[in-house]
């Protein structure tokens, strides 16, 4: 009999506790072994629930799960930083193994955990801390093995991609797609991780630290959201055959590596275009494997819960001991400077040629598309630095200007001549 | 030390041989172990090849391999399927692991050799068997141990799909484009097992015997190819948003079911419509994950070897011995009977009213698309089965018609009026 504690009981825990309590699935035939969850922290014992769960496994208490030696193994999917990492720490030097779907506190601390659970000869998986349903850590695992990796790019926010797909197909403002990503409860109350990219940045760390080899600090990626797009840039992008996706993406060369999270604009007939609403798409490129993605439901209760019991599995079959993580020091993050592509700009301003002047003045070409009301225009190749660079010096409020480079090999805008 | 031997030093043999002696990858560290090719079977010794192997590691008699106690996993990528079985066989009754990219052998005799590995306590491990790079295999096994898988559904053959693409893109004929497909390398001199769908029929038999719990029969697949695929088909399907792909595709319904290899037609703005060329995708949908995609590259050396690597290291790490097979005796395997839709058909022939009247008769309806040289229409829903014995009574040549399900949710043929 293995027992499982349970720390927290919402959407995430209730589908853990459903699925391993479904006599229909495979677990035990195929585990030989009782599964059990034996204990489940909540905040209030007296909350009424959507889930029938027996009163006596509920407790209040977490020393009731972490400090009882029968328990084998800790599923963490109650969010937070602090208090998780305090639970999580204790379980492993409680000689427990630790599943947690939290990309907060792994994004933070995930080089802690791992030392933490080698030191404790246990088992820390997290595939559900990342695009939900999709298996991607393990994927990454295993073949960075074999693969030097130079890409990892996803679109790994359903709210983000839900409101983006609202916007271009059925012509909704920004301010209405999050009004009906909310009202279908798709978008939190608070909307900042998601539409800043936040959420994005911590779950693009946790993978670059895979596979890069060594942990990427959610800090070091530079991130930027979609809240200032505007259905002017969407009739633009349509013209050019280009569709907008808020994208986590990392890049390595030689030593360094650059991460950033940040709207781009990909190719309408690519794979990555095709992937809508609330689904989410994982792609990595490897030197010997070349390119794989890897598409599915990056979110919600019962695809994110399958990722979890999937971690259970592997830690009660010992899958988890092949598990490592090569520490490799040289790798260093080089901010964006890796980054560059044909920039897409749109800016509203009353003195246009003041913008022209300062393109020029930093020696950046480019064709424009409109100088009517908004000044909108598509750069030649420059590095994303400049980009920056260009975009401080203009010192206007970020609600008057959208920019995103252009991820399609070639991109020649003077083929598009309907503008 | 792990040593391995090597039934078989073609392209994927290579690309093994090239990874596991690559001192760039990270095998070793994190294993811990050596591991080392010590034996090589060859066909002849003294064939000049592009790869440079110590000659004393070559050999040309298979018990050099097969009955070396020092050999702990045989690597059998020679292809073919009585020789392997043998090879295969003998490998497991003397102790050894088994790792294969040989769909053939494996479609045939998976449950053979899963009771022979189960025997030894050895693994059998086979993800290179099935869409080259892309791992598939592995994900599957995962998920059936939570989910009722209701659907599988995959572009498994580079070859056809790149000449499918060239049809679509550049306006080749069937002709010309298998000619490029040959020339390029993609095609093999009789290309029968991939335009004819036999080497897809394969595939989604393993796929299909894992997913339902139980050996799905290679013939008990319905296998229809793409030869009369022509320029008109093609031209139709762009005036409806379709695309056309040779897909392999298994169904199931309580404890039955259907699987079938065919082309379909695809939303134009699907997923899976945006792979192209010699690129794979496989699509699983299960009750609890709901629907997963995994694309990459179906073939090649290096993928294909990546594949065959990340198994061995499974072996050596200890992963395999989670592998379970449950057999549920109650699947049964319905021919086509589950799958239904409405269908493209065109026909040529002089005697347009007789088609038409075969139609009636049967109570299928239809919406004609052109009835000038030769009789294109799309049909109400019906069944697999319908369509299958209209085309038997219609008694004319294959090179005569075409016809394809249309896999579009709520395909309405009057919404396309340009036509």
């Amino acid at each position: 009999m293995i027992k499982i504690g349970l720390l927290g009981l919402g959407t995430v825990g209730s589908g853990v506790y459903e699925i391993i309590n479904n006599p229909k699935n495979n677990l035990k035939r195929l585990l030989n072994k009782n599964v059990e969850i034996s204990k489940i922290l909540v905040r209030d014992k007296n909350k009424k629930r959507n889930i029938s769960v027996p009163e006596n496994i509920l407790t209040e208490n977490p020393d009731d799960l972490l400090n009882d030696p029968d328990i084998d193994i800790i599923v963490e999917v109650m969010g937070g930083i602090d208090t998780a990492y305090k639970y999580i720490s204790t379980a492993f030097k409680n000689n427990k193994h630790v599943v947690t779907a939290n990309k907060a506190v792994v994004s933070k601390y995930l080089n802690d955990f791992l030392s933490l659970a080698n030191r404790h000869h246990k088992g820390f998986l997290f595939e559900a801390s990342v695009a939900g349903g999709i298996p991607i850590i393990k994927p990454l695992k295993q073949n960075i093995r074999i693969n030097q990796i130079s890409e990892i790019k996803g679109i790994l926010n359903g709210t983000t991609n839900f409101i983006l797909t609202k916007m271009a197909e059925e012509n909704l403002s920004f301010n209405e797609a999050l009004a009906l990503a909310t009202e279908l409860g798709y978008a939190e109350a608070d909307p900042t991780d998601d539409i800043e990219g936040y959420d994005v940045q911590r779950k693009l760390a946790i993978l670059s630290s895979i596979a890069f080899h060594n942990q990427v600090a959610v800090d070091s990626i530079q991130c930027r959201g979609i809240r200032t797009l505007s259905t002017k840039d969407i009739e633009i992008f349509e013209r050019l055959h280009l569709t907008v996706k808020l994208a986590g993406k990392a890049i390595a060369c030689d030593d360094e590596i650059s991460a950033s999270v940040e709207p781009i604009l990909i190719d309408k007939n690519s794979t990555m275009a095709t992937v809508k609403d609330a689904f989410n798409i994982v792609s990595i490129t490897g030197d010997t494997i070349g390119n794989l993605q890897f598409y599915g439901q990056g979110a919600g209760k019962n695809p994110t819960a399958n990722a979890v019991v999937c971690d259970i599995y592997d830690i009660i079959s010992g899958q988890f001991k092949s598990d490592h993580f090569i520490q490799n020091d040289e790798i260093k993050c080089a901010g964006i400077d890796l980054f560059k592509g044909k920039y897409y700009i749109r800016i509203n301003t009353e003195n246009k040629q003041k913008v022209l002047h300062l393109l020029d003045k930093n020696h950046i070409h480019y064709d424009i598309i409109s100088i009517h009301q908004e000044l909108i225009l598509i750069t030649d190749l420059i590095t994303a630095k400049s980009i920056d660079h260009l975009i401080n010096q203009l010192q206007i409020f970020e609600n008057n200007y959208f920019y995103a480079r252009i991820e399609v090999n070639d991109f020649n805008v003077s083929n598009y001549i309907a503008i």
